[in-house]
């Protein structure tokens, strides 16, 4: 590596935080980063609260064998979207992120810079700059490869959290956000393609699938939007569509039938990329993950929040299907073989 | 490896989940673990929140120079100890944990087993089975090295945070904990010395010692009522007394005498550990960090709350002296050469 390149293992721990914290915008807690702890305000009297990671060559890859290059702001982005997204997932507004940065002494400074950028970059972009969140605090030490982990805190605004366990048969089964772009995104970067021609046509679309892999957009207004309509049961689609779906009707022992019509709608706009990579586009809309959209479940006759499509039904019984039948992908597991 | 060993790559996500929450105890939440996120009350309407993060190699080896071989009870108390202690530091009480764990696919599911119980034992333990707080949630993903990330949040109880800016010139330097402890214990981990035979007479100390650095016990409950005596700054000592009293002395805008009396009296105690390995007992004192004991500032004339002792005083000017020179040592960072 160049000399002139600044790595973490040339800063103190004091020096490198101070490259962090300007980066971080303002803070939106009542005491903010610099003390053992932050306080935040929790206006409700009960706080949501979760907890995420990112692994380097687990979650992501510094070189990806298509050619692309992770950067910092990417992997900053993806971490904060995916925790806001579990506070959405229950009806919440996200409060906090405290964020804890394990790096290689090789780290570039300027790769953690921008990871913090991407942190309140997210925050800033995906809750619309309310003000009410931001990077509160944090942690940092050494370790082999990059592990970025953030908690993160919301606030129910005096409405009860929207669990998995409360759909009841007959209820409306309804879906805000991406499904299988980011599942694409993936498959481009794992693949063969030279990431640096796919971003021209007519290959504009696999570009626009790393995208959805790399800055997932979750929908964060529409979580406590939902709840205020009487969503049922929420979730967000970390896992893939018919996992995640699995998980509502485990939780509330119901069935679950996906509309079949949706489901090949959704992978029919994915068929021209899956065709250049070779893969089954359903593939990627039943089992892709990662792309934090949220399935929910209403009363019958509820006025869906606008964005929610109804895409299934809850019934009696156990298990998904699709139109009736059970489908054949199952979704992600960080362990199984 | 022999074949009978069950390791967590055999294991699906939610089989290793079902093994380790029956050891995690009661949840304290509103909402436990299981749904996107947990829910836990904040009856203050303000929640106090860190994070902290232990990462194998770099703050715990599974096998140390001296043979020591870490469990996981030990790396899950650690965690969970460090970070009460944080939320002990602000005057809060501990209300929850999440915890993240980065897992090699080779590492035992018994190692895990018993790092669910070691979480789960040092709120036990430290906070005296109060109820209040347990691990509500957590995340687990595969990496190159074992990770284990908290955070914790905890609650004011109508009091004001005890921050590190809050000393003022004539105010009492007063102390709790352990001091110098568990630097002993990592430099018996990191010796030449062979630690089964350590465990007997005459190296007993020895042992007490890696006790302290592998089980630390932060005086968990002496933080509120440090809060509610008019602590006017707090903070653990997780870096070393010179430089955690330094960081009060640095946001107070003060200078911090430490009474050299009382370091050296310290300082004895751990002599003939010290000199069994050739140390220094002062920078074990003055420069060891991880016991997590409590370094507060009190008003002049204030009643000190049960545990604490007076061992310095504030002044006008800044730095840290100890009699009033200037001492030698400075602690730990995570990233200076």
């Amino acid at each position: 590596m160049p000399s002139d390149i600044l790595t973490v293992e040339q800063l103190d721990e004091k020096a490198l935080l101070e490259r962090i914290f300007p980066r971080l915008g303002p803070t939106t807690a009542l005491i903010g980063p610099g003390d053992d702890a932050a306080v935040i305000a929790a206006p409700d009297g009960r706080t949501v609260i979760s907890i995420d990671t990112l692994v380097q060559d687990a979650d992501f890859r510094l070189l990806w064998p298509s050619g692309y290059r992770t950067g910092g702001y990417t992997v900053g982005w993806k971490c904060a979207a995916q925790n806001l997204s579990d506070i959405n997932a229950m009806g919440a507004v996200p409060t906090s992120l405290v964020v804890s940065l394990t790096l290689p002494g090789s780290t570039e400074v300027a790769w953690v810079e921008d990871l913090a950028s991407g942190l309140a970059g997210a925050v800033t972009s995906l809750m619309f700059d309310t003000g009410r969140c931001s990077v509160v605090g944090g942690d940092l030490g050494r370790g082999s490869q990059i592990v970025v982990t953030a908690a993160v805190t919301g606030d129910l605004e005096g409405r009860a959290p929207v669990l998995r366990s409360g759909a009841r048969p007959g209820d409306v089964l309804a879906f805000t956000g991406a499904l299988g772009a980011a599942a694409g995104g993936l498959a481009v970067l794992e693949s063969s393609l030279d990431y640096s021609t796919v971003r021209e046509e007519p290959d504009q679309l696999l570009a626009t699938l790393v995208a959805s892999q790399n800055r997932p957009h979750p929908p964060i207004h529409l979580g406590p939007r939902a709840a205020a309509a009487g969503a049922t049961a929420m979730l967000d689609v970390s896992d893939g569509l018919v996992r995640d779906a699995g998980r509502i009707a485990l939780a509330s022992g119901v069935g679950i039938d996906l509309d079949a019509e949706y489901v090949r709608t959704r992978a029919e706009l994915l068929a021209p990329a899956a065709a250049r990579l070779g893969a089954d586009p359903l593939d990627w809309v039943l089992g892709g993950g990662e792309d934090h959209g949220l399935l929910a479940t209403f009363p019958p006759g509820a006025v869906l929040p606008k964005g929610f499509v109804r895409m299934g039904i809850v019934q009696d019984g156990g298990g998904v299907t699709v139109g009736g039948v059970a489908p054949q992908t199952t979704g992600w597991d960080h362990f199984a073989g």
